[in-house]
């Protein structure tokens, strides 16, 4: 199930994600492509294809004539780009672009060890080291990414080249690890993802078991760490092994039940093991799944679908402790939990996982891009305040405006391929069914299977209709559309040809049966009423405190909409709440907020017996994916509330 | 002027102050003793008098019996302790206790080398690294507090035994870095102010002289450290010099705005230059002190008159950054304020100082240790949240409850000399003026002066009247009586035997002239209404939030008092608020406050669509400084308020 079978066949040349996918082709992956050649001025080095070439050299001549360079796991760079490269490539043939991924992946090619190893630090810099620091080396990581640009490559240009590659490196691995019984799990969890998508890609089933069997050790032998950091005598980092949480190894993965330490190492985990526990029927397995994920959900997520609320360790933190200002909120981690929600999504069919992967897609990831595609948020606060923000020592990582790149440049690519393959977590098709979980405008080739295509109509998020319109080549479609009726929606119509629709709703779905003839057309209107949203009082950091949102969309309050100062507004309770019309000029297309509120004075005392005077005010709010565009900015989602 | 002129002279029997008079010397100093002698079970382990021990053997026979153990600067703890002693014996005459501190006095002796040098660390550990590394090895700062410890000793008890121990390290100290010239300044200040006592102490130019050199040379050469670095080759934390502002050496002195770094070392350091330039006259060292203080108490002070907002180097971050629960307010530091504005009210008499000073001690220092006097705060969070608190790694440093001691003990002795010796910040002399700063209750004996005894009788913070009752020996006493007027107080009376008293109002103080014969009784009534109090809006953390005081008393919620939860508490703006008896039994005899308010419904979802349902209720709410003596427990300060 999954994995891209629907990726080629979904148009998306229109409406909000049209911008985006034509940002993608046009801009982002020749920018990014740029980056990874070191071609653009003022930003950080990558060097990461050079790193290829140099393995490349190295292996064919014994020497080469430079130095790696950049993080240990820097090939994954490559293995991202060129995994969102393949997503487009399905959408838009560019051959000019298929020609220099084809000579990337000759190049992966020649970097490849006899015995199938392919990792440029190990064969560039430290020959002797290989697989000998699992906890920090990301040798299984990269070769997760590089599996995952291998099938996505595959399956999207139908050349086989870089899975050929890449199933040489998964056989060096099972043989390592399962056929010769070598010890240890990976440090950054991902090849187990990855190894799921190359099981369905390929039909092998031990790449089943090798994804089984890392998922099945973890934690297992909870000191594996402890006695590789003893063994090796080397590290990246200087990485703690005695730090289980960090590594999500204090227990086998099938007994814990919070989400803990590295954010994006535990979601990229639970990802491969929901999909593990789909394709297996593992239940225990999946119960660990639902038990992690309402973890996250419930208490360690925030408004915008980030997680990860600590700049120590990347990580997780507590339960309900979720700051503002100094969030993680790694972008890599809102694309995992996506990807985790999404396997959920497949593992048991609710409406809920889906509207966590949109709040997570159309704020915590979205925003990691400037809107121009050429800058990127690694942390994405609900709150920023220049001065400190990116200045003050417990907030150097929250940087109130987007780089060009970063020396550990993880999340740029990984926002390319995930913004390269949202139909992938848009439909879900089964046997039976075709579910629709985001409202993404398209057409949906589906000839092959029900004898026609779909498409999807809408101006969403700044418009609440959605129009499936149904094309059959000769006989009617013959399927049920399950359409999700998103939490937020408190009333929903559904209508068919313009007349009330027969329809059955069951864990956030509404399915219609049926066969849909050509020109029928289902129309779904969302009530897409602007609320105001609370945090449970579990959570200090927003006690008092409301955030406003229209459908999916969080929005926020930037100083350069308010007089220069939003630590002084308040929003009334039960106040007005206003929307523009969309607004095409303005932040590449939005809709403004305005609600009622008050603009309280500002003392010049630090400390004053007189309670600030206040004055009603009205509020401009923006959508949260849209902030620190207009330059350094106080930025703020969370906002006091008072009658 | 100051330097406990007054210590010895003022006896503290009674009130508020009185119980802590009395745990101090029956309870603290005792019970620290035995920490730094290493007999508390289940305490960190101190053994600083044991370092000297082994100094003192090493000198003798050339080798000792084992190893140095502690911090660099463990040698501190026995001189604040010994100098909390002191000023105990000056009040409370105790053979024994004396009879161990000049055995301890004796054995520093024997621990200081023919030319002077007193350190254990490196007589006993790294005697050839001597004066090699100012920024970390503490050697000056060692040498200021055992300078201060000596000082008092004599003053208080009369015996110059440690007097003399320490004017040889000081000349030897003059000798290297004024007559020899070597480089470098302090990289923890201290032996500044240290210095200006033992100026005043003994009359010696040349201790002024060096305690300006120092304060002139500092940020001079804002490179000396980086030089340092690499000349001497060892660390003892690795300490980056490059990091200027942590060690208040990124400019000189007198062109220093901001009150940066370490915020221990940042009030110490200005404490002296204050002193200094009080001593000097310089009044370009006075104005950069004023714009210091203005710094810290406008944009860089908690409520509780903490300072510090980070964990990270314990220091101060930037304007207007005033997290609750990550506030590092080490009560070193809130005690270091305490000197520094003590330092100011001499240099330019303003009760803004006085006022700062008392909100300080009130809060900031007292919470710093539990009411029966055994267990202590580093740390002074103006939030807890047991399960984050102490716990989540943004959090570690945030401890709920109060260890008995620490790895790194400098505030525990710090809490006891400054308990010990209130009455140098309570009153101050002039010739022709007693200053009254702040109301602690007890007997000051003017004799030598005014030819007589002033009691000053209060059970303030707990009342609101205090009484002046003068008794001459002879003839009237002839003084101006400057009595401080809290700038929270709005409307005081003040009457002279009944009758409304002639006094005229200058920078906070009310000043009666005059001669005050036999039984004259001046009584002061202050306006101790319970006020709100509320952060400028500069300020992220309390914007829709509000504090409650009464006097210099910050209060605070809860869990205990407040069904366990104060996070979904919210104070009613312009409610009713009501005031508890005293209730003796209570934490050591407070009172209480009942706030109107409103106690919200706590989602089961971490976000929902609905405002938390409230009804009226009454929150509890008790001083800061008694926080954390009931067990783990939730506490607030800064509560959201609402209409």
């Amino acid at each position: 199930m999954g994995d891209l079978k629907l990726v080629k066949k979904f148009e998306v040349k229109e409406g909000f994600f049209g911008r985006y996918e034509k940002l993608v082709k046009d801009v982002v992956l020749p920018y990014q492509e740029r980056a990874l050649r070191d071609q653009i001025e003022g930003a950080e080095k990558s060097h990461c294809i050079e790193n290829f070439r140099m393995a490349a050299q190295k292996l064919k001549t014994g020497s080469c004539d430079g130095e790696f360079y950049g993080m240990v796991f820097q090939d994954s760079d490559v293995a991202k780009w060129l995994e969102g490269a393949a997503y487009s490539l399905a959408q838009n043939p560019d051959a000019q672009l298929e020609k220099r991924c084809d000579e990337i992946i000759e190049l992966i090619g020649q970097a490849q060890q006899e015995d199938g190893y392919l990792n440029t630090y190990f064969t560039v810099k430290e020959p002797d080291k290989r697989w000998t620091n699992l906890q920090e080396a990301h040798e299984l990581y990269c070769a997760g990414h590089m599996i995952e640009a291998a099938v996505a490559y595959a399956e999207c240009t139908g050349k086989r080249r870089l899975l050929e590659i890449m199933c040489g490196m998964a056989d060096h691995i099972y043989r390592r690890f399962v056929k010769d019984g070598a010890e240890g799990y990976p440090g950054h969890p991902e090849i187990e993802l990855a190894l799921m998508r190359l099981y369905r890609s390929t039909g092998e089933e031990r790449y089943k078991e090798l994804a089984m069997h890392f998922i099945n050790v973890r934690g297992v032998d909870s000191d594996y760490y402890i006695r590789e950091k003893e063994k090796c005598g080397w590290r990246v980092w200087g990485s703690d092994p005695e730090d289980k949480e960090y590594t999500q190894s204090a227990a086998p993965v099938r007994q814990q039940e919070k989400a803990v330490g590295h954010a994006v190492r535990a979601v990229y985990l639970y990802t491969g093991m929901a999909d593990a526990a789909m394709e297996t029927g593992d239940q225990e397995l999946a119960k660990a799944c639902e038990t992690l994920w309402h973890n996250i959900t419930q208490h360690r997520m925030y408004v915008t679908g980030a997680i990860g609320s600590a700049y120590e360790g990347e990580a997780f933190t507590k339960d309900d402790h979720l700051p503002n200002d100094t969030a993680y909120a790694e972008t890599c981690a809102a694309i995992g939990l996506i990807f985790f929600s999404n396997k959920m999504l497949y593992l048991a069919r609710n409406g809920k996982y889906a509207d966590v992967m949109e709040w997570a897609l159309y704020n915590g990831v979205l925003a990691g891009m400037q809107l121009d595609g050429t800058k990127f948020f690694y942390v994405n606060p609900l709150e920023v305040l220049p001065g400190i923000s990116g200045e003050a020592k417990t907030h150097k990582h929250a940087l109130p405006v987007r780089p060009k790149w970063f020396t550990c440049a993880c999340c740029p690519p990984n926002v390319a391929r995930l913004l390269a393959s949202v139909s992938e977590y848009a439909w879900h098709m089964t046997e039976d069914t075709l579910y629709s979980n985001l409202f993404i405008a398209g057409t949906l080739d589906l000839t092959d299977s029900l004898g026609g295509k779909v498409s999807l109509q809408t101006a969403y998020p700044y418009d609440h209709k959605i129009e499936y319109h149904f094309a059959p080549q000769e006989k009617a479609m013959s399927v049920s559309l399950a359409i999700r009726i998103p939490a937020w929606s408190k009333d929903t119509k559904i209508t068919r040809n313009g007349m009330a629709a027969d329809y059955e709703i069951k864990d956030g779905y509404a399915y219609l049966h049926g066969d849909f003839g050509k020109d029928d057309i289902v129309t779904v209107e969302l009530d897409m009423q602007m609320q105001k949203v609370y945090t449970s009082n579990r959570v200090s950091a927003n006690t008092g405190r409301a955030a406003v949102l229209r459908g999916p969309l969080v929005y926020c309050a930037e100083g350069v909409d308010n007089e220069n100062d939003i630590l002084s507004l308040s929003l009334k309770k039960d106040g007005r709440m206003t929307i523009s019309e969309y607004l095409p000029e303005k932040l590449c297309g939005i809709q403004e907020i305005y609600a009622e509120g008050y603009r309280e004075t500002v003392s010049e005392e630090l400390y004053s017996y007189h309670a600030p005077e206040e004055e009603p005010c009205e509020i401009t709010l923006v959508p949260y994916y849209t902030w620190g565009n207009r330059g350094l900015n106080q930025m703020r989602v969370w906002i006091p509330e008072k009658k």
